[in-house]
């Protein structure tokens, strides 16, 4: 999976909002600002003051799976690739199949629109319906339809506003090891591209593993 | 798929909001109620007068496709089956398969846990990978790891809190002709439990073919 | 303040989400639903199954100045007695003074429209501001100009849904004793009306005083 | 009134998102990313793609009234100045009075406090009301008491934070003729400060007057 971060909010905002709100002066100082919001927002709990740190994220290659699970956080905003109308893409590949001669290479173009697992009797099984679609596709089965046999490893890729209030909570819960271990990779990969400066907004909400 | 209204707001609810609004009495009559309700919330497009209806749906067999659509309408709540604790289902179902002798027999048995579509050959995919997801289950790999082969026809049942305002939106997006077959069928199953009282808040919303 | 609880959802329909999340039975049994309910909602935080719960309140009387705050809580409906369209009520009313001689009567007549505080005072004030409300209404200047000398004090109405999940959120906040007394007073009149059996829900969540 | 416009997101960003849903390559383009925005968000009402799209309004000097109104706007983030922890603002203000000698002067000290409206009537009794707030101040009345003789017109700051879609329907409703004066004021003072290659976004919102 890929995540970058296309875009963000300048922490001095999060600042300003605060002092606002008691009729003082914002900070120039970074740790001053990051001392207050720290305060005010984690420790007081008034957490509204940083839903104006708002963080667009690209993240290209998560599976169908995780998307389920992700876009259950509905205080976000998502724009997804549409397997009605992409699955065409499939069109110009040749055969996936498990034949000992071509299992390596064909592992590897699969990796184009699968993810795979730790498991390599769910990757056959993987590579077995990722072969049925194309060759549904190849066929002319409107995508609507070939759809239904989409296995829910196949890749998709996302554009996803969320602010920090929302990110908190979507981090806490999706880095727990009750998690499915690829949201858990998700969060961690999304916390990593977070600017520098803002990541004492984060990081206790965090677990353990490789913060 | 099954569609049931599990509880609604009565309909008064939003005749006794929209009264206080303008400080007048609440009607004690329903056609009146329904006038002034129409007028305030869709002829003068107060739409929030209407947030006060809330209506609750017992849904029953969608496939896992529909259901990325679905939560994709965020105002609403939604507690859906978790595959990640459910697939343990399969594990005492015996093989399906393709093969002449046993084929009518086990899409019937299939059809518990898949949707199937207007073309054999997709059918005949989805089989094929519910086979491959029943054996790994029966293998003992862990749900977490072989539901990455999980077909998106995989069935899934939920509960779906949603209000009439966002109600509207979804039956108008939902019931297009553009929009995926089985979600336009899920939104005019939808629409039928609703009480008849209510019908008028939504019926010019719902797309012609059989409102 | 008058509160009175217009609507809500039958309480097994949480219970009926939380089964349906594991494949499992609803519960007939009362005490049984609370305690599954409260297991998944409250013990193991799986919040988003209470927020099929949504409550209708029907809220009389509060002042503006209390609206400005609830109006914060932004995951709920509102609808509210319109100033912009009901200060005419005022035409009707006769002089509103402090003389000796029918003050007893006048902060009577008052009360209708002004929440009173604990300081004689401020009543004061709030007595004169609505007197030159009162008058400047029957001068004839429009409400909309009127409405900027309105004191906050000014009393106001509304029906405010919100479920279940939002409501423990709002009944933590605002019963804390750092909440301004009268939020508090209705933070404690909205539990109050909370049906018996939906209760254990919410009691933790309210500030000792008069639980 | 001020408005500044504190932070935004790239407009970039929204055709990234766009670019994402078809599969297809980003504009490097500003009109070609415009014109594939309008057409998807706008013409086709795929408004979730504007979402990515956040503003962060810092908002001085409207009236509380006006607070009233903008805070119904649920899908936005605020952050107001308190009168529970700032109204000590008056304790070193002299007397407000109408007295002929200093009411030039007076009104001036004044509207660093509150909006004054087009109505000399009324604005004197903003005056009285402000006169009676700083004494009931200076006298070592709670904030929390006195506020509740606070006119509406008293002034207050936040910074707003809102996504394009929400900001759509924002200004749709509030730059109509019905809106109350000093919000029309409000959003066309909002619109002003919206970078000039995003206004093709919302011009079609702005209703005539002065867009």
């Amino acid at each position: 999976m890929k995540v970058k971060l296309l875009d963000y909010t300048k922490l001095e905002v999060a600042d300003i909002a605060i002092s606002k709100c008691y009729n003082k002066e914002p900070y120039k100082d970074l740790e001053k600002q990051q001392a207050r919001i720290n305060r005010v927002a984690n420790v007081s709990k008034h957490s509204s003051t940083i839903e104006h740190l708002v963080y667009v994220f690209d993240i290209d290659g998560i599976s169908r799976a995780v998307l389920q699970e992700l876009a259950r956080h509905r205080i976000a905003s998502y724009t997804v690739k549409s397997t009605r109308y992409t699955l065409k893409e499939l069109r110009d590949e040749k055969e996936f199949s498990l034949s000992l001669d071509t299992i390596t290479e064909d592992f590897k173009r699969a990796e184009k629109y699968v993810v795979l697992t730790e498991s390599g009797k769910v990757n056959e099984a993987i590579i077995l319906a990722l072969e049925e679609l194309r060759w549904l596709i190849v066929q002319g089965v409107p995508n609507d339809i070939a759809k239904y046999c989409l296995p829910e490893a196949y890749k998709t890729a996302l554009v996803m506003t969320i602010n920090a209030r929302a990110l908190q909570n979507f981090l806490e819960l999706r880095t727990s090891s009750h998690a499915l271990k690829e949201i858990q990779d998700l969060a961690r990969a999304m916390y990593e591209v977070i600017p520098e400066e803002h990541k004492f907004l984060f990081k206790d909400k965090v677990n353990e593993k490789d913060k």
